[in-house]
């Protein structure tokens, strides 16, 4: 049975403590959850913030191959026509075909929240659902606090939901707004509800118990074939049911339909890209994402391993795109190392020298703070290393920097001298926003009198990591830099306790990268 | 009915990757589960390394109150008498009242790992069980992989219990070691169990499917009253089952007997205690105890909250020893912000000039890219400004900064000085790994003269975030700090294109926040 996979990483993930999108980074993870296969994205709540609603129209130009688009936010509000109703207005200005309404199933709410009558209550969750379905909107209800409502008054809960389907509702979702209702509890309300509601209805847990994915596995085995979730669980409070974990569950486990079983391999992929743009610490326990889902450490455990993967692995790795590791022995990724080595030099195999000399390299760059996941520029330039193969390009003779006061109009300015080979540079100056954008305009206005091609150069993005961040101002950073040459993108590392040195080794990466590539280096 | 708590923190938490147990943490974490009220701890495996061995001459000498200690390992070897196995014989000298035999359940086990048969295998069980009751060990056995094991061979999994149970087992726990098996067939397997075994039942469930709080409570559902656990959930590959989580749901949601009423409110410390002591960042999205666990984010989540606690939470905070807080943040409204004015300004209502004012200024900084929910500290100074209560602490007449050479072996170096009023400071110069590290020495240092309470304060923790990262290294930054003066934490934040300047701000905020605590002003 094929169940709807709808996100709301992009609004229930955004109620995360500490989270906050831009614009940019909203975009980018609606890209990777269409490529990915979900079917629907609730992208926002236009009523409630700009940002939101300023959202909708570049998102609308983003030509997605497979998912729908969803605005959402609240019925109107009570004594209000739903036609006059400034929310609702902001919903259907969103221009998405698919609205989500969300509307009071518990009556302590009615009450003592929105302090209305249980009659006027209806009367708002009707007119809201039937204005959208007037203006062409295709509707999801989704009935908040379903369950705590059920318990505590089942006819009328059940009323909340005939309303919202005698509307035109398209699908009815029961939320367990609050995370507190036991998976048991929750199986039994939605087979009777499946018993009396004729759309098709959804799920919709948070993790206030642990228990969400538990809770979103017992209403799909009871009726539900539409769950709510979020990337890697991000959302108010101890966040929404993990839309990952609910995947892998159902789909290797259940055999219930969620997505290409080929696109289950890039499962992982997805949850370690979208906590990067989440700026979030990925939590590497994770359940068949994280980096420590296969990892495996008892020696007792190791050796069974080895011997017969089974024996300590609920699922084959490589099934969501994770893999196997064990503490003691080598780092992970051999294999993946060994692919990338027989890029450059066809004739290496597992046992190579060079493959040693590179896997050592990389640890020891690890230990050190470097991770190469998100930087194959500079791997690269290691493994041209271990191949002998590596140039230098240029040498800096003059470094100097002098930065802006704080709070002044002046600019923080970069002055730079490079040489290559026997010819010597002149002295460059460049000024830029912080020490950081002066040194890269000074070095590649430095360089481009030698080597014109980096003319087309331009670093993209620029990302800062904090490691071991209690030892405060002094801890290390991991400067993260994404190039482009308008053909070409790629990425290069650096790690120092200095954040100008930290990026100066990215910086010093990235232009190498460009020059080894256009020298058939690489 | 008694549920019996036995954690494996110490244990099978040991195997969490990056946990390193010194002894003298594993006798903190011993002391702090015994006055928490755990009844049983699995101290270690004296058989697989001398550290563990070592812990249990000193974990002797505790004066326990009320938890009993237990060594745990495996079974003798395949054709090895039970009275002649090393690991045995150390799980005896041990000298532990309580030991933990580990076992197969699994044919697939038996076969292809330890390779031996199905025969050796209930002998082994026996004769290890029977040794240690000679010894007068009360033993708990665990069935390793029983229900990957029930589900492949029902009848050989049954008999491997009746085994060690007639061998003189205490207890026996269940364990889905693989973390894969899901809560309904658990529920299952155990109450068949419970059918065939006299001696009490318990279970031991690893998070690899996300799903082992709901396995756990399941099978207490269906006879085990044994449950096991680490706290934090720290574990071999995705971890244990939290206990933290299990006693909270078992005790507060389905009326079991875990601990003392009175001691569960010091859950949330305990979980807290022991992270610190394990030295990993503590998942604040944790259920229950997490620092997010109560905090709302969403203004109409704030707004029914403060009407009435229940409408969005599913327990009180308190019972937990955890508290509710609420968000500053552009999804937030008024009433957060009015929450916090009101603890320095009790007289301040919704429609104050106050109020409104600082959700202006609240707005415009957040268009600049500032975010308040994790920077109270700079929020509380906005507020003192709209009070009219904001002083000015001192001026900064010198900065400059020189900057180290990337690749050289010198250092970060700044200057500074201060005045306070009509006080002149001297130049104050500092050396520091990287330009920010040495401005936080300077400044502290430059103002100490005049604030001695300033040497209490540091810097704990510091990240960065690059905004709208699409510009590049000339994108703006966000940097926030996390200060202490030993008792008190604070954090603030401060913007700018310049990572220099952005860091610069959030020091200037902390530390006029800490001399506005002093002075009474907050």
């Amino acid at each position: 049975m094929k169940i709807d996979l709808f996100d709301t990483t992009l609004r229930d993930g955004a109620q995360n403590p500490g989270i906050s999108f831009s614009i940019e980074d909203k975009l980018r993870i609606i890209g990777l959850l269409d490529g990915f296969g979900i079917d629907y994205i609730e992208a926002g709540n236009p009523g409630s913030n700009p940002k939101d609603f300023e959202l909708f129209k570049p998102a609308a130009g983003l030509n997605l191959k497979h998912a729908k688009l969803a605005a959402f936010g609240p019925t109107c509000r009570a004594g209000i026509r739903a036609d006059e109703d400034e929310s609702l207005r902001k919903i259907i200005d969103a221009g998405t075909d698919y609205v989500v309404i969300f509307g009071k199933s518990w009556l302590l709410h009615v009450e003592h929240i929105i302090k209305t009558s249980a009659e006027e209550n209806l009367r708002i969750i009707f007119d809201s659902v039937k204005f959208m379905r007037e203006n062409n909107k295709k509707v999801f209800f989704d009935a908040e606090h379903f369950f705590d409502g059920y318990s505590d008054n089942k006819k009328y809960a059940l009323e909340v939901l005939r309303t919202a389907e005698s509307a035109g509702a398209e699908a009815i979702i029961l939320c367990d707004t609050n995370g507190g209702t036991l998976p048991d509890k929750i199986g039994v309300a939605v087979r009777e509800v499946s018993k009396n509601i004729n759309v098709k209805l959804g799920i919709h847990c948070h993790d206030d118990a642990g228990l969400s994915a538990a809770s979103t596995i017992e209403a799909v085995k009871n009726g539900a074939s539409h769950i709510q979730g979020t990337v890697n669980g991000l959302g108010e409070r101890c966040g929404n049911a993990d839309l990952c974990v609910l995947i892998a569950n159902l789909q290797l486990k259940l055999n219930y339909d969620c997505v290409q079983p080929d696109k289950l391999k890039n499962l992982t992929g997805l949850a370690r890209l979208i906590a990067e743009i989440s700026n979030v610490a990925f939590n590497e326990s994770t359940p068949f994402t994280g980096g420590h889902a296969f990892t495996h450490k008892a020696g007792m455990h190791i050796d069974a391993v080895n011997k017969l993967p089974v024996s300590f692995e609920h699922i084959q790795p490589d099934s969501v795109g994770n893999s196997r590791s064990t503490l003691i022995s080598e780092i992970a990724g051999r294999a993946a190392l060994l692919n990338r080595m027989k890029l450059f030099a066809p004739d290496i195999n597992k046992d190579s020298r060079e493959l040693k000399q590179v896997l050592e390299l990389v640890k020891s760059r690890e230990n050190e703070g470097y991770q190469f996941e998100n930087a194959e520029g500079s791997l690269d330039l290691i493994i041209l290393e271990s191949l002998k193969r590596r140039r230098s390009f240029f040498t800096v003779e003059t470094f100097k920097i002098s930065l802006a006061e704080p709070f002044k109009a002046e600019k923080a300015a970069a002055q730079i001298k490079v040489n290559v080979g026997e010819k010597r540079g002149a002295v460059i100056k460049a000024e830029g926003d912080g020490p950081v954008n002066a040194l890269d305009i000074a070095l590649r206005k430095a360089l481009t009198r030698f080597y014109p091609e980096l003319k087309s150069m331009k670093l993209i993005d620029y990302k800062v990591r904090v490691l071991n961040s209690n030892a405060a101002t002094a801890a290390k950073v991991r400067v993260l830099i994404e190039s482009s040459d308008g053909g070409r993108v790629w990425r290069t590392v650096g790690v120092s306790a200095d954040i100008i040195e930290a990026s100066w080794k990215a910086l010093l990466d990235s232009v190498e990268y460009k020059l080894s590539i256009d020298e058939g280096l690489l």
